[in-house]
């Protein structure tokens, strides 16, 4: 199927050609006639080729694009806003390196018993394999995360917990119940970038602190916290996008106050807690759920094709939560994919692979280190966990032009501003340690570290 | 393990309380000892119930709510709003009847594909398992459906179409790209009760204007968007939901000329167009996707648990369509869900499954008819396709408090105002003929008839 549509996408077959005959492809190809034949049926199923009576297939007329989505990659013009690098992440061939990218290798996944989950599934009763589900999601799903929730020392009600279509949709419908058009929004400076992006489609006020490594700079916190009035405060307090650092116990406290004091709300983006050697302070946890919400997503340790978040929260708001999903998406995650998560998440296969992927992102963390370290790159903090590293460039070199000179080398790298609501962060690159392996990474780095000189 | 949930969940096992062990609980259920224990090791990794070393296995604490999960049905308290039929529907117990609801009983769906399926993409490669996917979506289904349009007669190029999370998420992610709090949006009265759900959550004002048997009444509708100046129009032109009736091609010639002269934009849910015996006039395809934007699912027709919609529009739309979706859900509908729906499509079962439904549905229609006639219910036309059955009741009867009086006898009803802005449809029910062949159903009918005869 792809060598026919290659020859489609390259124009060698062309609108109304013929396609090779079923026994000279087969020969060409060097497989069996049947398998030509189920290729073209299905290829036909497509609208890719027509079969005519008698007179073999036919390549389909214009009306069909195969040419358009082969061209269609991410748009490389476009600005380097917080966009880009998910754009370009997300859409790049299969040949591009991504060290910018904010998810593990596809062969670091538990696959294994993602499989064996997808086999069970595919033999689930009808109910579901068809039906929408219940409005919180998953059940089976639900109690483990409550049962994880209450072991971590953070017991929460059945009412308190929903599932939603993505960790990012999590922290979206909670900014629709508690944003209006013009609130101020409390950001770490630097932050993940979609943060910005979400908050832009609010059209929310982003206001922002420094982050130090032991969380946001409780001074600035305090001082922006009473003059800006910020509705939520969002972060990630543990292994920080896109520092790797972690909130210290002193801090969680002192933000939790400032927040009570000034009534803000705040968004706890956990979903690198797995990655921790350790769970450290929780700002959920500390505060057992009343003015912080928990979010929380499988798609870094487990699997980002199942598309499944939660949000854990006082028990009012997932009751207004829960009814934003149905109004804006009619419930809320597969629940094929919610049970899948669930099946995988039995017994002790995931417990092993989160053990596995820390000792591999140990060692891969190091190795970046000691690879980056001749070019003059110099990690903020060795981050205890996760498979960020934040890095400052030598002196008088520029983040943003470093990715587009690497970008044209097929490498993909997360420029510091991206990240940085004030724009002060052009000196550091975000690397993911996990996605480094490759050596034609460092030499796309030396030679943009080159140019950058130069210029 | 639902044995003992139950036990649980009835209290007959209260937290501390030893239970059955292996051996007597194996005998009393009629399995395997290593069952029991394989079931125990499952409940115990969800946390209902923990082992002790050397003295079995005990119900855990109260950190635990498997109880709160079981009493948590819908809300039964709450008021008859646009949500009441959703979370009625979605989150009714399994003896619930829901003649009410808005698609097909799970055994109509094609699972025998879908089990296929599934187990198909349990051996695909590691990135479709586990990566985040594209972000327009599944390359193959976005091939198919431009097939598809194709052959309708609406040629659409690559970069016009985009999947979503549904077609709910499709259509809300339209409105945050073109609507601002306070802009009027059209919809018909009756419409879908989640457009004004939907529209509430972007705070649009929302307008209406009756439908007849051929589409919105076009006087009405002329002077409606000429005083009111709506920016959207939400309809679905095709086995309109909750009426069956379809738009004629006069009428949406004239819809869209007013749309024209006023530069309204047009969003037509499009999810029953495969119910249609015959392809009804499209605005969509009539207008070549400038103005008019097509939004689908494959909610109705394959599977609601899989979560995938798209959008078809003019690619600028589609490009900042990406965008926001990118900004809010950090992608589309789960890869996985997308490639099972898009492998079910293929070659010839999904029509063969399609014909079959329709046929069923032609049977179901005039059975449902046949027997709500001698109750005094009479159907506002007879649809030419779907499930859908609009009815009005016997005289002086309300449909609000007969779905109130129905919900006692677990029957949940769909009552003529949560479709109606203009609340004036209290006389009608919309019945879903698949989901109408118990006759617990116009037992339940005719009771609440009697008692609002009394009333």
């Amino acid at each position: 199927m792809s060598a026919i549509r290659d020859r489609v996408a390259r124009r060698s077959l062309r609108p109304g050609d013929r396609l090779p005959s079923v026994r000279s492809f087969a020969r060409t190809m060097g497989v069996s006639p049947s398998t030509v034949v189920e290729a073209y049926d299905r290829l036909a199923a497509e609208g890719v080729i027509r079969a005519k009576r008698g007179s073999g297939f036919y390549v389909t007329g214009a009306d069909l694009p195969p040419l358009a989505l082969a061209e269609m990659g991410p748009p490389r013009e476009r600005g380097v806003d917080p966009f880009w690098v998910a754009r370009q992440s997300l859409d790049a061939e299969a040949s591009t390196l991504k060290p910018g990218c904010g998810w593990l290798p596809a062969d670091w996944m538990p696959h294994a018993a993602l499989r064996k989950s997808l086999r069970t599934i595919s033999r689930a009763d009808d109910a579901l394999l068809a039906d929408y589900g219940n409005t919180r999601g998953s059940l089976n799903l639900r109690r483990m995360l409550l049962a994880r929730f209450a072991d971590e020392g953070m017991p929460a009600s059945a009412d308190q917990l929903m599932l939603t279509n993505s960790g990012t949709h999590a922290i979206d419908l909670v900014c629709r119940l508690l944003l209006q058009p013009g609130d101020a929004v409390l950001v770490d400076d630097p932050c993940y970038f979609n943060f910005q992006s979400l908050l832009r489609a609010h059209q929310a006020r982003i206001v922002s602190v420094p982050f130090t490594p032991s969380g946001p700079d409780v001074a600035a916190f305090e001082q922006t916290v009473a003059t800006e009035r910020p509705r939520l405060y969002i972060t990630n307090s543990a292994l920080h996008n896109p520092t790797g650092a972690t909130i210290s116990a002193q801090t969680a406290h002192r933000v939790l106050g400032t927040a009570a004091a000034h009534g803000m709300i705040i968004v706890e983006d956990d979903i690198f807690a797995d990655f921790e050697p350790t769970l450290s302070p929780r700002l959920a946890l500390l505060d057992g759920l009343d003015r912080v919400i928990r979010i929380g997503s499988f798609s870094k340790t487990l699997s980002a094709s199942l598309r499944c978040g939660y949000i854990a929260a006082r028990k009012d708001w997932i009751e207004s939560l829960v009814d934003l999903q149905i109004a804006t998406s009619f419930g809320g995650p597969s629940p094929i994919a919610a049970e899948t998560i669930a099946r995988v998440l039995v017994g002790g296969t995931y417990r092993k692979h989160m053990e596995d992927v820390r000792r591999r992102l140990t060692r891969a963390r190091q190795k970046a280190i000691d690879k980056l370290a001749p070019l003059g790159l110099v990690p903020w903090i060795v981050p205890r966990g996760g498979f960020y590293l934040w890095c400052r460039l030598p002196e008088g070199c520029d983040s943003t032009s470093m990715a587009q000179r690497c970008l044209q080398d097929q490498v993909v790298l997360a420029p510091g501003n991206v990240f940085s609501a004030s724009q002060t962060a052009s000196s550091f690159l975000r690397f993911n340690v996990a996605q480094m392996a490759h050596p034609r990474i460092y030499d796309a780095i030396g030679n943009a570290l080159a140019a950058e000189a130069k210029a």
